[in-house]
Order: C-alpha cells, then structure tokens, then sequence
C-alpha cells in the first residue's frame, strides 16, 4: 500500500522549464508549496478532472492530452476573470513508459508557457487507467470575481468567439486520435480566454466558459441570476451557417471554451475595445436579459426555436 | 466525450454539512471558488491522489476510505505549520452506487469537521477505478511555513507521537476490511497534528509528515537542511518494545502520519509544554543535528545500528 519506486522518479519529468511567479514562496518539493496572494487579490480555484477514453482518446499524442488539460482546466479561472497563478497536477498512471511520460511533460510545460501558469506541486500515482487531475488558481481584484450569479434584465449577453468547431472536429479526433492539424485543433487546442475573462472584470455581470454547450451552460447563468437569457440565432458566430445540418450540434457542442458573459449595455464600446486589443474577431452580442427564467433561442422574428436537447444532458 | 449525467447529480451528495469559513468569497457551485487569504498570511497547498488497491483496499467501507484520504492529504498541512483553511475533491468513479457515495460522503464530512476544513469544490468523474484526489490548503504567517530545509547542527530532533501502530495494523485491515475497531484504527484513523504543527510555526526549524517510515523520511530533511540526523533507538517511541520482532516495522513503517521535526535545544521547555497541552504524550526527542550527511540510528552506547531498508525504497 505504498509507492512503487519509479513513480517517485516521475517528478523529474516535472522539474524544469515552467514560468517563474514572484509569488511562489516555497515551491514544489517540500510538504507543501507555499504562495503568497498579493494584497488587494483573492485567490479563484478550479479543480477538474480527466479520463482517458471518457473526457479524451487515450490512443493519442500524450503531449496532445496534457495540454489540453491543463487548457481546459485554465479555462474556469477565464470565466471569473482571474489572473493564472498556478496550478497543482495529480497524475495516475498504468506504467511508467519513459517515451510517454517524455511527451506528457512537453505537452504540459507548452500549455503552461502559454497560460503563464507555474507548476506549484503535485503528485504521481499507480492505476489501472490514465487520471489527469490538474487544480488551477487565479488572482482577481478583491470583490470583482465574476461569478454566474449577476446578471441584469436589461443586460447584453455576449459570447467570446466561434462556437461548435470542436464539436464539429470530434469525430476526426476519435477516428484519428492522432492527428494534430488545422482539423483537430479547435479540440486539441482551444484557446482559452484568459485574457479576456481578465478584461472583463468591471465589466461583465456574469460569466462562464462554455463545457457543454452554450444553449444549456446559459441556462446555469439564468439559474444563478434569476433571469431569463433570449438568444438571437442568427447573431451566434457558429463554426457553420445557420442552413448547414450541424448547425444545432454548434449550440450544443461544448469543449470549445469560449466564454459567454453578460454586461450592462453602456459597456458595450468598452468591450468591443477590448475584444478588438485581443484579437477576438468573433466576440459579439448575441441576445439579451430579461425577467423570467430559462434559455430561449429565437429567430430573426422572434420565434421560439430552442430545441429540445440544448447540451450534453445531465438530467 | 462528455460527462454522463448521474455523476453530475453526485455533487448533491457533497453540499452539505461541511465547516464554514470567513476566508470563503464564492462557494463551490461557480466555476472557481474564491477565497481571501487575511493580511499577514500566506497560502500552504499540497494535492495527494489515492487509488483503490494501491493506496487502500477497495473493499473497505466509503466512509472510511474518504476519512482515511482526507485526513493524509492533511498531514502535509500539519507538516508545515499550516492552519487548514480547506479542500477541493477530485473522485473518479466506477458507477454512482447511491449507498457508497453515502457513505463516503458521510466519511468525509466527518472527517472535515475534526480537521476543520470547509470542502470548497470539486469534480466528479467516472471511471475504471476508484481514484480519490484531495487538494488541501492551509494559512501559514507570512514567512512562517516549516520546510524541510532548516535543520542546523545542534538542533534537537523530535517525534510527536508513536510510530509503527499504522504499519502493523495493516495485514489486519488487508484480511479484514471491514473491521473498524482499535486494531485498525492506527490505519483508518491517524491522528492528524496540524495543532502540534501550527504551534511549532517559530519554534522548528525543520519539519515533515512520517508517510514512507521514519529513517527515510527523516533523511529528505537530512538533504534538504544540508545536515546529519542521528537517532537513538532507545528513544523512539513505537508501538512494540525494541525487543519485539516487528520493532524494525515500526521505523520502516509509514502512514502514522506523526510529524518529525527539528528545534533549536533552547525551544525544549516550550515544545513540552506545546505538546503537554494539546495531550501528545509521546511527543519526544529521539537525537541530534550534526554537521555531515544522512540519517544514522544508533544504540544508547553509541553504535551505529543504522538498518539497509531504511524504508520503502523510492530508488
């Protein structure tokens, strides 16, 4: 009921090439690390699991899966609009091929230059299958996380890019878990919003970053809030126009993480700004808040044309 | 590639019952939680996986099993000084099997409640086997946390409690793991110090948890600190005499989670009257900190009887 010897060694994988952070008091390698959280700040935490076979094809690239998760796991400091701060990695693992582990670690340390996350400390176990939990923490300014409980009738509600091309490249990811091109990189590598989430705060009344579909991750918006969400289906940028036949998998499709937020309409130059200074050709108002409760999808003229099945069901 | 909808349903299981805490902005239920750190204060944090048949027996009773995890993911707290502040839980599971995810939450609510440690969010998933994911953090003041590297020569070395109870507990809770009783409670039940530990925040230079066995523990803060640790056997307080044949299990044994720890010689009346307080009976000085490398046991006539297994070997 202990450690096997080789798995202690794993953590030499890990030991190198993460960004550095002047918050970092005592780092990985003793019982704990240690960080400081800078006065004015509070510190926004996420924890997320992932299964092979069950959240990605355990037959692809290793370096492939860790980015993704530790990108996917970022993507919930994006939707409070915290600062990367770190993160904390929990890996079990059937053996310890040296050729994987290799790839796993590159895949991992990429992801982290790019979110700017330094690796805080860990944990390496044995198991039957591959569990990839990554504990992600953030900074935000006291008192202006972004939660899903604030929005306002009267509000916008905004998305922040493209949604359903990671739905849409699902099928070339499982037939061919190792294709790593233009085809598969809306699953592989979705682009997490950080910066934006950041820019928000202030801004937007709520947030969230879209897992499993924006027609019913909205719904847990209108749930907080105590309000209802009307969509505009022709104002949704979606990875196909509204006539093709996957268009509605775009709405339910998740994993493409964009975030979908709500603010008040006097911040609407504002964030078009700052949508515009990111690079985010994409992000654009698509409906409005109003008493009521529930999601609604409409038509050009109004119509009520929400479907069924709005997302994965977890009902 | 998505999660199946009962293990949504399983956070229900979790929502209640838990300590509270000032230092809590947002609550588990938002994307991230958020949490204040107070002035003065910095943010100890480790995260420690346990996987069914490799760290516990899966057949053992949930509650005791989510006690047991919860309780050694915050030994690391106790091993640097820090003040729990709580947890995030990551479970994969193989089903949703109602009546043990009642019992593991009620194990782990328990637990909670005597390590005072508010459950912040979390994540559930399924999968093959049953991987438990606990990442714990605790308030240390600024520049306070207990590392490992501080030992100087001269410095006493100490034991808070009696080792080995875990290690020869174990082939019961193996034959029989169901039994909750006094033979196993060393095993399901360790005693956690974070009370010892916070108080010994300004009066230890060095400290860690016991969980590979006593030597081999004592030598991480051997090389971290730079120093010798010598022990005297005669000293060590273990739960059979020096006589008995198993007494060599108790040095090489983990999972007593008694903390080892080093202190200046002028720190002794107050650690006695630290440990007299929080009723550490067996709480002990068992050696020295010298000049030199490694960790050497000796006899009360000064041999060196140090053993080859000095632990379970990581090498």
């Amino acid at each position: 009921m202990s450690r096997p010897p080789e798995f202690e060694l794993i953590s030499t994988y890990f030991g190198r090439g993460y960004p550095d952070s002047p918050d970092v008091i005592v780092p990985n390698g003793d019982d704990c690390s240690v960080i400081a959280v800078p006065a004015g700040y509070q510190l926004a935490q996420s924890i997320d699991t992932q299964v092979e076979d069950i959240h990605f094809p355990a037959a692809a690239p290793a370096s492939l899966i860790a980015g993704r998760a530790l990108r996917c796991a970022a993507s919930d400091l994006a939707a409070m609009g915290a600062a990367p701060q770190g993160f904390h990695l929990a890996l079990t693992l059937p053996n310890s091929d040296s050729y994987w582990l290799e790839g796993f670690a590159c895949g991992l340390r990429d992801a982290a230059q790019t979110l700017n996350l330094p690796l805080l400390g860990g944990d390496t176990t044995r198991g039957n299958s591959l569990v990839i939990t990554v504990a992600v923490q953030g900074l935000v300014p006291e008192g202006a996380a972004i939660t899903r409980g604030g929005a306002k009738p009267g509000d916008d509600i905004w998305v922040s890019g493209v949604i359903g091309a990671s739905a849409l490249a699902l099928s070339t990811v499982l037939d061919t878990p190792h294709k790593d091109d233009t085809s598969t990189a809306p699953y592989w590598h979705p682009q997490i919003q950080t910066a934006l989430g950041q820019g928000l705060c202030g801004l937007a009344t709520a947030a969230l970053d879209i897992s499993d579909g924006l027609l019913q991750d909205a719904g847990h918006i209108a749930r907080a809030s105590g309000v209802k969400l009307i969509l505009t289906d022709s104002d949704i940028p979606t990875a196909v126009r509204r006539e093709h036949p996957d268009w509605q998998r775009c709405l339910s499709g998740g994993d493409d993480y964009q975030l979908v937020f709500t603010a008040p309409t006097d911040a609407r130059a504002e964030i078009e700004r700052l949508s515009q200074t990111l690079g985010l050709k994409h992000c654009r108002r698509i409906g409005a808040v109003t008493d009521g409760q529930g999601v609604v999808l409409q038509d050009a003229t109004g119509r009520d044309i929400t479907p069924e099945q709005s997302g994965y069901s977890h009902f």
